[in-house]
């Protein structure tokens, strides 16, 4: 079901832009073309509605934003929605600064967003307009367990009729929902947090998968959350006595790069609520 | 004939200006580093006419352009044409949007360059004042083929005639030209195109090549595209099952390091027209 | 005696806030991470001071400056000198263009650093308001050697009591000093001055070394040194044939993945004058 998704992605090639942050964003670009995407990066107000317009879908990251590419943020989110493109939002670190909070907001408040992707920190703030955030990872507390995680469902699918967008939250257990349906995903491994951007990478490959699953977008997010952790889980598989978090990181990337649409209908560990 | 001049970059050590986007800019340091050279960044205007005195050469490339950095770009152009060190041009984009031609169009006006090294959706931008770049990868219908060589050769001559800047254009098949000699160059691997930036390594790579090869500036570009084609076919043979574009990334930087004037000589596949 | 302060690193997971160039920001990262610490990045002036509020050490790194970022510089080392949080100056390139020389002059001037950590040429520059920098790396004529080693001994405990700080002067010998004792530490290998970045690298480490190991400063900086150093010596005894810079970067953040307070005892290589 999901593992059609990324046949989709290899097939049509969804040239993705990116505003994202300068610390991960290699490995955003690798994940692209790893899954079957292209990417292009561009941040300068006088340069991102061109760009936009070119490409099918748009990642806006706020991980290191500043004044200018703050405003090249909303020029290409509302050049994006004005031609009907996919748009999502990462909003890196939202509760952990008044600019980074206060910039996410107001661009859910002009722009529509197909997909919020965060961490429950992260999404908790842009919910509730606080949060605890520590710094860019989530924290403990905030955390989706089995024994949290009705309410968190249901917090989920709120926030998603709310917005009217699809909320991605991403930890131990992942979540994608509409206000209607919960992907409740269990791939991954801890290991994957110390590994520096695999939230960044994710995004921009989820926004690959709605470009090329424009009437499943729904299931191309939760497929692409399955990728993702999937590739952690046979990434770590080839890991060798003496590999650390950088051999991991290429393992992931690789293991992205190999994935089939069978692997991934095996390997997808997912119920809907 | 080719080998000698990596022989040169190691023994020169060039220290190479680079003012380039920050999607693959780790990956050009460690490339410069690989083939024997010495990389340093610095894109802010202020900084830029000191740093681009104390190096060799500088290398351009408006992946990432900004505002601020283009202004730095300019000025570091016009030191270094002033001093007479090489200067190369990495067009990146060229013709996915209005700014990104007009940046590389006004450069190629006010800077003298040694060498303008991009993919043929952006070299023929740059020659129309137009093109069908879609994102940063080249058109399909632009590619240089076996059919369209002898067109490919008499266009890239002429372009390096009306410049006078050596032209390099890389693709399936590579061209390096000045006026009257054409490099065709038959390196490389398909997969190259999987991982993100190597063409801009190449770009910082040539630069360094130019650097330590002053009376054979055509030669050691030439020299610099087999390096990174014939770097590509190796880091591919060492590939494992399970590998994917992040470790092949390593394996061409790592046989980037590991290239002798021999390996080039003997591995390097081009003819001369 | 040191292998204590990684275990103090893994137990704290300091939040380290880096101000750091484009070009190594991932490494640095992975490295912190690799370590135990969690890193964050942000130099927009609107957002430093929040972030920095919620971290416990700062690490101010000058490597791709611009004016933008130089003024988040400043308010992020006064806010953490105001909240008593620790701060580290890498002061990449002082001594190649004017403006790197002034910043971090001033930023000496008007932020009380913990350490300042650079190589012989940097902190030369800084002590003299003159050096010979060449580009980002040391100057051979500079280079701390046997023969050197007791006037450079001399030197850097003078300039730790003239500044207050903790100077950490990194090369083929590294030398950490308060104005009293100075450890002569001799790990690490020659070749990892062929990858980008290991100095950056290391200040986002020791910045988390320091945040973990508060009453033991100079030993916790020592400490980073050396696991800096010995990770360039395990991670150099698992490279194989065809390797190069590439994979023994990975094999380095690997290493320190893998460091813990038995093999750091055991293999930290140093003495105290």
């Amino acid at each position: 079901m999901l593992g059609k998704c990324i046949t989709n992605v290899r097939n049509n090639v969804p040239l993705v832009h990116n505003i994202t942050n300068y610390v991960t964003v290699n490995d955003v670009a690798n994940v692209l073309l790893a899954c079957g995407g292209s990417p292009i990066m561009s941040d300068e107000p006088d340069d991102v509605e061109d760009i936009t317009t070119i490409c099918g879908g748009l990642n806006i990251n706020i991980g290191t934003l500043n004044k200018n590419s703050i405003e090249g943020m909303f020029l290409a989110g509302k050049k994006a929605n004005e031609l009907g493109h996919v748009v999502l939002l990462d909003p890196v670190g939202a509760g952990a600064s008044a600019l980074r909070t206060n910039t996410a907001v107001k661009l859910m408040d002009e722009v529509k967003f197909d997909v919020i992707r965060g961490n429950i920190s992260e999404i908790k703030t842009l919910a509730l307009g606080s949060g605890t955030t520590k710094g860019v990872d989530a924290d403990v507390a905030d955390a989706v367990t089995e024994d949290s995680l009705d309410s968190a469902v249901t917090f989920v699918k709120e926030l998603a009729a709310k917005t009217g967008s699809i909320i991605a939250i991403t930890g131990a257990i992942d979540l994608v929902a509409d206000a209607e349906r919960c992907f409740v995903i269990r791939n991954g491994r801890p290991e994957m947090g110390k590994i520096t951007g695999t939230g960044c990478q994710l995004s921009g490959m989820m926004t690959g998968f709605l470009v090329a699953n424009p009437d499943n977008k729904l299931e191309a997010a939760a497929a692409a959350v399955c990728t993702m952790g999937l590739a952690g889980e046979i990434g770590w598989s080839r890991m060798q006595e003496g590999d650390g978090n950088s051999t991991y990181r290429n393992r992931i990337i690789d293991a992205i790069f190999n994935m089939d649409e069978e692997t991934l209908d095996n390997g997808a560990k997912f119920e809907i609520k």
